[in-house]
């Protein structure tokens, strides 16, 4: 036995779920859970769909081809397949605050998220006694602007080397060059420390003290070229007060970007969130 | 044109979803929208899914009586369906206490909810104004040990009358008489002031005072003969201190028993909620 | 017995508290609540006190005297002052939408809101019925370019004709004039369909949905000449999924705008609000 | 320059706050931040007051003495105080589940909270890494039936050799002994996995899954003889589905258990949380 997550994007048309299902059970699998979801305007059709299959009778092989040759070539389909028992491999790169990565750490010695880390990237040293502590190889890529090329060199033989599959910034304070962001489509997720499209870029805390909001955010979104203005796949918020000061806002948006970041990555790695356009479907 | 939603519950099988989707592919229909819920525990199976048929091609009679004889007898379904277009007949049973009528008959007003409103019962003749103004019929049926079994029977003759598909209990201070319960079994809807199973039964904001707890909540169930222990559609809460006095906490909680109220509602006319054993399955 | 509610602003200096409560305890005063803020960075001083007088040992005329004389010239305080019984005179302008007045009103009717409506004013006829329902005034002055200058000084005409304290825009969809805003600075409440600084202007569920956030707003705030840029008095959340259309964004942000704007309105009515700079503190 | 919190409960008098305020103005100091509550029920008052003073014109000695022998006679309080520098001893308690503490670790070395950690005490020795990893002693008490007196005595004598303040119980799966409670009263800290008074004792998670509960929570409290039955500090809830299995109940119960616990433990450092009766008063 085996179990198997599909992930479709298409057309929107008539049967696709009756083609697709019926697929899956004349393969002798059995339909473990199944999300949905149409954009009526854009005609755009999403489905996730996890499956559990018999080695025996249709091996995961012959599954995937059949299904290329069959529905996902009859409806058109972006799709992508992923045994539900596999560990993608995250890279995590950070400069100096270190609440994201105790977080993510203390969640992945805890088993609840689902991945390898092979490494964990700064592009300064601070943090790498954190990295030693959790026992994950710790890198120390310097960026400055003479170095910048080679820094990205460096941080591509490294994601190579690694077999990495999605990369986290877990408040990384450099901007991702375009080279990492062509190598990893939707697969580089940031935090931003406020509810966008509100206060992007740097400092959004202290707009948010000048503007006298009374409720803070923090968004995770995939990496595009234009600066915080990626597919939002998570948002969290908190209510705050004329009494918070600047330095209250940072302390209590800490906890919402942990909370969020580490809501996206579980998301990414069960493979529920789908890029089309800017946006992103997120099943839950 | 025409649009049904179907409702379905039955012990899990593979193939259910293939063949459903295949059946209203077949009958030349167009699913808008699938949910589907398995309980794998007890082994049983849930779907709503919503589809556009054509009338020339296959009329809502001709759709449901193949659905009854194919998929519902293959399957063992207990299953329900109604036209989308369709609007529920409403009875809402209120006391005194007038906020949320208010806020129902604001909904109304404003084509909010899909249902139709033939009239308000009361025990007390307190909130016929309110009727009045919002122009909806008004009955009063006083109950007290007396007159009791009496009552019920004006109640069950209103409701027959009117030809009522639920009630809603905004605030009804009396117990519901098991004659009724039998009637609309799963077709009335409570809201409860607390968090339950937290503080059941009568003022749960002062026991809620007394515990000193720092969350109050609002329960909308469906109403069977254990007092505030039916099948629980939807809940909220909201932060209390130290500060909130007892009226204070109904002051607030006023707010929570109108919105959890009105979505459980929205929830139950579309045909969302799906009772089992003594919970129920959501939709969203 | 009277009570009072007194609320100060002033450079903030040693002693304040000690002076105040002194001179109420020496006017046999007892304070029944007091709330305080300072802005270190500005060197701003906030205060909210409740007091219960004896008008027998001290007269609501003689105490207001003595503090004016006293504490607000030591301190060169901005300060107000209000009996707690006294009901605000709140006149409500809208256009079409119904859910926001629909609201108020409700809660105006339940004893809710501390104060008097002496009309509901409207560019349009359309909502006229609600207000004859709930047996309140309701003017309409219709506004349009060439009528813009005479419809102002109707406003003014009839607010002024009603003693009103201040004013609701309950989804009123017209540039409110200088005029107004000067002959009510700070007293004009406005609710704002998202959650600013994000998607001011027209149409932010649109935008929202372009957007793809995962969380959408509502804003109260104080009008200022700066359309969507007053001071922020209280901001509603609630999360939404792709499966949102703009038709559900907009259903759902309606709860969000009337809790809010009832809110701010409760607020602002108990004298819990105060406004400086393009800020605001909300003691709660 | 230093700064100090008092901490003060008394029967509700007129002139309290006057008189203390004119105290420390007296006294050369300067109120940063004053909060007040009476619960008039009980005739009951409570303040915590953070001031600013100068050693040159008033040592701590001086000041601490003469408040003892001014106000806090006068108006017969219960009254503590610390200097807000001053970093309490805290010992963490736990058995196997590692979440709440790898959270609490995270934030300590983050400087999130204002504490030293002298140890981590385990009736089990498998967390013994973490507490290495973040280089704080570990010792592990094992707890059984015959060795329940002798555990006790060697936590007390652990607790009284590190000058513990207080005590976390971080997921601590043991009853913990009158004697430990009686050394500790209002100062041990317990985490419990529901929303109570909902659920409490073992596996609420099983519980809320059984009653189809929509929302679950988890409670922050003062441990008391009664199981689950102490002053409640902080509640948080999240909202769940039919779609939820008990494991994911648990997985989702985890955050909510990692935030309310660190919440609680930051109000109780700060001096914010003060207990009466079996409830709290909370200043924020």
């Amino acid at each position: 036995m085996y179990a198997i997550t599909l992930v479709i994007q298409c057309p929107d048309k008539k049967g696709i779920i009756a083609d697709v299902t019926s697929f899956v059970y004349q393969h002798k699998g059995n339909i473990q859970y199944i999300d949905q979801y149409v954009d009526r305007e854009k005609g755009a059709f999403f489905m996730r769909l996890e499956a559990e299959l018999d080695e025996q009778l249709c091996s995961y092989q012959a599954f995937t081809t059949a299904f290329e040759e069959g529905p996902a070539t009859v409806f058109n389909m972006d799709w992508s397949y992923q045994p539900i028992a596999y560990k993608p491999k995250m890279a995590v790169f950070v400069s100096k605050y270190d609440h994201c990565l105790y977080d993510l750490l203390g969640r992945f010695k805890s088993g609840e998220l689902g991945v390898e880390i092979p490494f964990i990237l700064s592009n300064h040293p601070d943090l790498a006694p954190i990295a030693k502590a959790f026992e994950i190889p710790f890198y120390h890529v310097a960026v400055s602007k003479e170095t910048k090329a080679e820094a990205t060199q460096e941080q591509l033989r490294l994601l190579k080397e690694h077999n990495i599959d999605f990369i986290v910034l877990a408040r990384y304070m450099q901007i991702v060059p375009p080279a990492l962001i062509d190598a990893y489509t939707s697969n580089i997720i940031n935090i931003h420390h406020s509810f966008l499209p509100a206060f992007p870029g740097a400092k959004p805390y202290h707009s948010a003290f000048e503007r006298g909001v009374k409720i803070i955010g923090a968004t995770s979104h995939y990496v595009t070229e234009e600066l915080d203005a990626g597919p939002i796949i998570e948002q969290g918020v908190a209510q705050v007060s004329h009494n918070h000061s600047v330095a209250q806002l940072i302390a209590k948006g800490r906890d919402l970007e942990k909370m969020v970041l580490a809501n996206a990555v579980k998301n990414h790695v069960d493979k529920k969130v789908m890029v089309y356009g800017n946006k992103t479907v997120v099943f839950t």
